[in-house]
């Protein structure tokens, strides 16, 4: 990573989050991570993990947990800002990590399997509001660290990354991805950026493509067909950008 | 109100949550209110206000705030799920209380200047999940308290809210908003009752109409031609719940 424009050295302090249980599940076994219970706000259905990686890091990995009454993962773009809030506030990390899976683009050159990190602004393609100003607040715009170093040391594809809180898409949906030049779609990114720029965290984001988007399956069969391997894939990647940071990899050229 | 399931009796410490500081203004200056700029975090830009109404009741009035790189409020779910957790956590009210404009529907008797309450479970219309479990929690429902005896008292019109990120709205919005049953469309409140039910803060919504969803004119047009007199009408509302409440109304029944 080439965050070269951050002043505060080096990357020692992680936060990772994730939206789903699934996801998070592969990289939290294999690093053994623990629950800390106390971390965060008991009313909140979020779950929080703690461990070291290496020589020198620092990890808080927060999954946004389940809804009592659907019984399922709380996914999308609310609670992702309500867990950035509460992780980011209480770990001060100096690296944000939005880590899980997503939809990509065959047109694109995206495949099943493939890792992305976040190489622009991470955008919003659901927030339409057709009113001066409102309509590029909407879109969002929100920083993401330069990850070509990274990128290249990892072995990770570079793209931008659109959010939306919907797994499947409208014309509309399309026409501003496409209009942004994302490479990934994906339900909460956009919201945990605008979270870590409120409090000057650094943040990047790390998707694993279950399905394509302009591929001839449902996203909805791809995404419950490929989670499980997407999911290893990215903790795979993950593990080797904690490497890459444990190394020394990232630290500010100041 | 008649809240007469909620065990904590009388409600005197109100939560307001606006989205724009145009919503908010009236209502603000009627009231005098004081800007606490201690309160929350610093980091966020939200805006809260403090202030007591009649003999009993004590207020925080919390608007989201502008966005310095585009020049607008902070609109839509996101900052309004944080802005609920940063309010309520710190506050703790006993009754949370969205309030802004909205869309109304001439098909459900809708028309400019109506302030609705609501009378069901909030949800949402553009967070489609068609996986199993998941299509249901993207759609919401998050508690509403009972409204029926305030609505008589101070004149209210009672209806669904349907939330989502845009002002203007697709064809599948709208269908999910017909089969919601819904009168009102507007950008945060589910998001609100989200957070209210995790923090168990009874939540409602109060909503002017600005435009109507399927009327002749174009949503932005008649939003930003009607904005002040509906926010007017919402601050005039607002002052009669206040005062039903004063009054010792929607008092628990237990």
């Amino acid at each position: 990573m080439d965050l070269a424009g951050d002043s505060r050295g080096s990357f020692k302090r992680i936060a990772l989050l994730f939206a789903m249980e699934a996801e998070a599940r592969p990289f939290v076994e294999r690093l053994g991570l623990s629950q800390d219970a106390a971390f965060g706000d008991p009313r909140l259905p979020f779950v929080h993990y703690r461990g070291r990686y290496g020589n020198s890091l620092e990890l808080l990995l927060s999954v946004n947990g389940r809804d009592p009454r659907f019984g399922v993962d709380n996914i999308g773009t609310e609670p992702a800002t309500l867990n950035a809030y509460v992780t980011l506030r209480g770990f001060a990390p100096q690296l944000c990590i939005s880590a899980g899976t997503a939809g990509g683009f065959r047109s694109r050159g995206g495949a099943i399997g493939d890792v992305y990190v976040s190489d622009r602004p991470l955008r919003f393609h659901d927030r339409r509001i057709p009113l001066p100003g409102f309509d590029a607040y909407g879109v969002g715009s929100y920083p993401a660290a330069p990850s070509g170093e990274l990128a290249r040391a990892v072995g990770l594809k570079q793209g931008g990354v659109s959010t939306g809180n919907s797994l499947d898409h409208t014309e509309k949906c399309l026409e501003l991805i496409e209009r942004g030049g994302a490479s990934v779609k994906e339900m909460e990114a956009a919201a945990i950026a605008w979270v870590a720029w409120c409090l000057g965290t650094p943040f990047l984001a790390l998707k694993a493509i279950t399905d394509l988007v302009d591929g001839e399956h449902a996203t909805e069969e791809e995404f419950l067909r490929n989670l499980e391997a997407a999911s290893r894939a990215l903790g795979e990647k993950l593990h080797r950008v904690l490497e890459y940071l444990d190394r020394g990899g990232g630290q500010a050229a100041v």
